[in-house]
């Protein structure tokens, strides 16, 4: 909605309409109009045991016919006498604003625009969907579309979509950004027999978002995973805040594509070559808590068995008839970062008079085990309190009757979540099926058995995650306004220096001691101040890489102050004759201490996006770097800080004393708050920070800002 | 086989015998002796028709039957009057060493052994299968199993395994190591309507294993792709050998389970807790070619893409009517490191002619689409030379007609690989049906299409690269292996200080200067010589970690040489009062160079295994090593190095000059000899390797040496 308010909209009416009005309908064969009426038509059918649902009231709308089918037609939507929840519009681009227009009046709430020829056709098209919002604002509307494939509900037979087909009911609700790709879905999901609760196709979003469909169905009894494939999101900070809150109780699984047309971008900072967008998206998703996804079959493994397993308290056991599959899945186990069950004793004992091969985990009962064996193994494994999941992997031996061995799992499936991996084709159809109608996904690979199972742990970990709100710091915003307005007028590309010094100096964030000087005396005085050795840079907007020009000057001790002055302007001016010089900074030299960088890039949907690394070849070469969106809360910071690979060095290696973790946990804190509160700071590095002993604190060395340019 | 001859074994008796007899027929349903003889009868019954084949002769064989169905059964295999190329045995495990002998005796060179009861089963069966590797080896027999499933040719129609089905032609040879996968993989295949060649279960590999079926099938006409799951390997460096060889004609695909096992295994150097077995492995595979996967899917994606596209010249293109899935599939381009393809000016303006939505790459020709603009913008990007393989995405949309699309990809194929994804379910179904039948696998996930093309690509620059043969360096072989029994006589732990580096000199790894002393006076004359600063050390076998008990003093001048020599010797008695003490090494302090890792771990399979790494925490935090198989070829050794991801420091950053990467070329080449050399040394580090700017050579400063205990 263009109306950013957190109280929810009622869009059931979308899903669950009394009465349907379809605008553009016709008897031509192989039409939309055609299509959408045929198949919103037979919901009524399909509906008509059902009393109540059969007064769901169906009407065709199309100035040319007065009846299509056995449905009564009318020339407009206002025509039609009593009232109606939904219109789903199939008509030219150009007459839907006049049809939306006669819903407002009518009172329709609810109305699907199929029509394509917005926005993705174009400046034409675009002008008319904006026309499409301000009627919708006008009248209210929610509006789903335009350019989509339209909208599906299994539970009710609605299928308000121009596809030929409509999936099996099940508990996973599917958005979609690409028609095609959800028509492609729906076909594939028939023919698997996998089930959704609901399908949108989000076409355009000119009014209805991801986040109101997500808010609709974090409510939605039918639905216990939100599944989506997107290809941006209209609101970063929306999004970010409704999904959180979320994903605590519902489990989202999102496949985000166009993640490394994004990269390309280039960026101006050094930071920015590392984040791009595609980071901002996969960071926000984490910690929105969101499942990401780069593949199809990842996106309904997961989400399938989401749909029944929220969380798993325990190790994963396997139980399996041959060696080879179950070793490959413990393999995967453990690559993955899963743990493999410690069976306790009583567990052990009663495999052993079971006669296994193995009565540790992996449970091998043999190649010549029947299904009876099979099944008291599951059992027994399944009791065990250190078991968290199973896998139960069988392979078509002859002893092996996969029917039973289906009853086994379906039975146990309430006491502990089982993943069957029954191996084969024909043979083990029967049992297959009839896991699919109680919504459990049967893999031929255990490696995708153990991948979905690892979804499963990392989103119940993030769902336990508990963080603090980020810490707010008062800050003298005046003197800061002041400041900022000064660098932006003055410096539109780059802030750096002593001005730069202020802003941080404000914000709370350690400097070494500084001053600006303007002649060789005041260099001087300012160095006898700082104490020796000092160093000495250029201050100019126009000089960008002062160390390559000769620019900067490190370890001056006093004898060298004036010199050093000296030989500093003199390449400057050599250096940019026609530019602007302020004069020379004068710094401490801050010996010792780690160096790391802390970074931002304003990101186009989310915000400020932090990144933290370890200087050097650290960032460079290993992109060893954490990302966070801003604000950060200490938890986050720390994060942060603990998740790069480097930390190890700030932790103390041989002897070392730890680093001042504390404080650098400070600094990112109040670097969050700084970004946050100067919308015009576009990128900002602190490169280097150094960081000291426990207890020493930490000192930003330099500061590099690109500023909005007006 | 356990003669290792270059000779390759001629097995063909095995998958084409002219007569065969089944041991351990029976009459009894569900019976394994009962299933074989049926599934290798109906082999003749369905030749039948085949005048030459028809001529196929069976055998039953069992004391107990004179006919079982229509065919006459003996009561040993002596008593078969004619000759007979191959027997499949099912008798109990104690019976088969007395039906490979009457195999001997009567001439039959092929046996196929499918009882169980051998080594897996224990002591007993361990005895029992080295009876059947000595007769075999007696009568020169090529024994298949024992403990296996047995073999499968779809091509003559032969089923010699106790499983129902027989899979569908095709060109994937495959070889299972576990019975009971090759059993669900035959299963699957049916139904999934994918084709083998031939089908190997290589049981407990006692007489035949991996490599002699891999010599037979790269000579085998019928066999595009050799595809394997293995859990071990009999002999590392012959299948080594073997394998490097093959992949340059025939890519081999392995799923090697048990990958993390080993590595749990502890082991005691630094450079033995990175490499484990499994580093061993993945090395060894990545030498000899083999595409290695770690699921099933990409086992059989890779081997079935693989099997009819050996390579690709050019970039990928990607022609989709919906836009979303082309994103995905170039997203998936870009993260593997695959190239999208640069369109000539030609294609492109044909492509604007026809009006597509983007006439780049990827090209989408929009939801309005029919399947004539799609084969036509196919056929453009077909014939543009800089476009090696495409991948054609289609959604299910209402104008595409699928059989005709389908026609469009068969007849394009010739010209250039095309990997279908024809996205949905019942929809698509005509048009897969017939990609299989011509050996096209169809994708609904286009990130699955983007994997498989990768692992061409991955196998074609594999088999392009070409090696010189590792050099050999003379070597005072005497001198060094005195120098050996005297390490390996006193210091059976640890060998290391001077004598070490006397092994390194004579092996010309250069080494500072040094010496042993004994005396005061004596440390002070070897220090004199050296020049200053120097370290010193103790020389003890009985102490391990010196630095840590004081035994080692660094940057010692003249007037400090005695009196570290007596701290050293004090702190040394105070430590290990009754161990050995043989003298302080002086040794010159080397300043400057970058700090590097030479290490090598012997794997029990496939001999040295030689690491490299920069020192420090690029090894003990980020990993940032590489591995080979010794004996290390130039090449070898270079990409080592250039395979770091820390290569960038010793190429040197900031203006620095690059490192002397010739000398650790040879360092590494010289290293990887030593360890050929020996096989005594089972772990070595050279551990700082300091390495100088170019032209400047390196230095081994220490060595570290675990020795084969007696």
């Amino acid at each position: 909605m263009s109306n950013e308010t957190e109280t929810h909209l009622d869009i059931s009416g979308i899903f669950n309409p009394e009465s349907i009005a379809v605008v553009g309908a016709t008897p031509k064969e192989g039409k939309i109009g055609n299509t959408l009426l045929k198949n919103i038509s037979s919901f009524r059918r399909g509906k008509a045991k059902d009393k109540d649902k059969a007064r769901v009231r169906i009407y065709a709308v199309n100035p040319k016919y007065a009846e299509i089918f056995d449905v009564k037609c009318y020339p407009s939507v206002s025509r039609i006498e009593e009232a109606v929840e939904l219109a789903v519009v199939a008509v030219p681009a150009v007459s839907v604003p006049e049809v939306l227009e006669q819903c407002g009046e009518k009172g329709i709430k609810n109305v699907v625009v199929i029509s394509a020829g917005f926005k993705e056709a174009g400046r034409e098209g675009a002008v008319l969907e904006s026309e499409l919002i301000r009627i919708s604002n006008e009248y209210g509307l929610n509006l789903v579309g335009p350019n989509c494939l339209g909208i599906l509900n299994t539970h009710v037979g609605l299928n308000a979509t121009f596809g030929k087909t409509i999936p099996a009911r099940g508990n996973v609700a599917f958005l979609s950004q690409s028609g095609a790709f959800a028509l492609a879905v729906i076909d594939w999901a028939k023919e698997a027999n996998v089930g959704f609760s609901k399908v949108v196709s989000l076409g355009n979003k000119a009014v209805l978002d991801e986040c109101d469909f997500i808010e609709f169905l974090a409510e939605d009894d039918e639905t216990e995973v939100i599944t989506m494939y997107l290809e941006d999101v209209r609101d970063g900070r929306r999004f970010m805040d409704v999904v959180r809150r979320i994903t605590k109780t519902k489990p989202v699984v999102v496949m985000k594509s166009g993640r490394t047309e994004a990269g390309a971008k280039a960026a101006s900072s050094h930071t920015g070559s590392i984040a791009g967008s595609s980071e901002a998206f996969s960071t926000a998703f984490q910690q929105a808590g969101v499942v990401e996804v780069n593949s199809i079959n990842d996106l309904f493994d997961f989400s399938l068995t989401l749909s029944r397993i929220r969380g798993i308290k325990g190790g994963i056991a396997i139980v399996t008839n041959s060696g080879g599959p179950g070793v490959m899945a413990a393999d995967a186990i453990e690559e993955s970062g899963l743990v493999l069950a410690a069976f306790n004793r009583e567990t052990i004992e009663k495999l052993r008079d079971l006669r296994v091969a193995n009565f540790y985990n992996p449970v091998d009962i043999m190649g010549d085990a029947d299904s009876d064996k099979f099944g008291t193994a599951l059992g027994i494994v399944a009791a065990d309190e250190n078991v968290g999941a199973i896998i139960a992997i069988l392979s078509p031996t002859a002893p092996i009757e996969f029917d039973k061995a289906g009853d086994y799992v379906l039975d146990l499936t309430e006491k502990k979540p089982i993943i069957p991996v029954f191996m084969g084709g024909e043979t083990v159809m029967q049992p297959v099926e009839r896991f699919k109608k109680r919504g459990i996904t049967n893999y031929f690979d255990p490696v995708r058995a153990v991948k979905a199972l690892y979804a499963v742990a990392k989103y119940s970990a993030s769902r336990e995650k508990v963080y603090a709100p980020p810490p707010y710091f008062k800050v003298d915003r005046n003197a800061i306004e002041k400041l900022m307005e000064l660098i932006e007028r003055e410096e539109p590309k780059l802030g750096i220096g002593a001005d730069g010094f202020k802003v941080l100096e404000t914000y709370g964030i350690p400097v070494p001691s500084y001053g600006k000087a303007e002649t060789a005396e005041e260099a001087l005085e300012i160095a006898d101040r700082i104490g020796y050795p000092v160093s000495m840079k250029i201050v100019s907007p126009d000089i960008v890489h002062k160390t390559d020009v000769g620019c900067v000057k490190l370890n001056v001790e006093r004898e060298g102050v004036k010199e050093a002055f000296f030989e500093i302007l003199h390449r400057a001016e050599k250096y940019t004759s026609a530019g602007r010089i302020d004069g020379i900074l004068v710094q401490q030299m801050v010996a010792g201490g780690k160096e790391v960088i802390v970074g931002m890039k304003r990101d186009t949907h989310f915000g400020p996006l932090i990144m933290f690394g370890l200087g050097g070849i650290y960032v460079e070469v290993f992109k060893d770097v954490s990302f966070r969106i801003a604000p950060l809360s200490k938890e986050d910071a720390m994060e942060m800080i603990k998740s790069v690979k480097a930390y190890r060095l700030l932790r103390g290696v041989r002897g070392e004393q730890m680093s001042d973790i504390e404080s650098l946990v400070n600094v990112l804190l109040r670097f969050s708050q700084l970004c946050m509160d100067f919308p015009e700071i576009l990128e900002a590095d602190l490169n280097p920070v150094k960081v000291f002993e426990q207890g020493k604190g930490c000192c930003a060395i330099d500061l590099k800002m690109v500023l909005r340019t007006r």
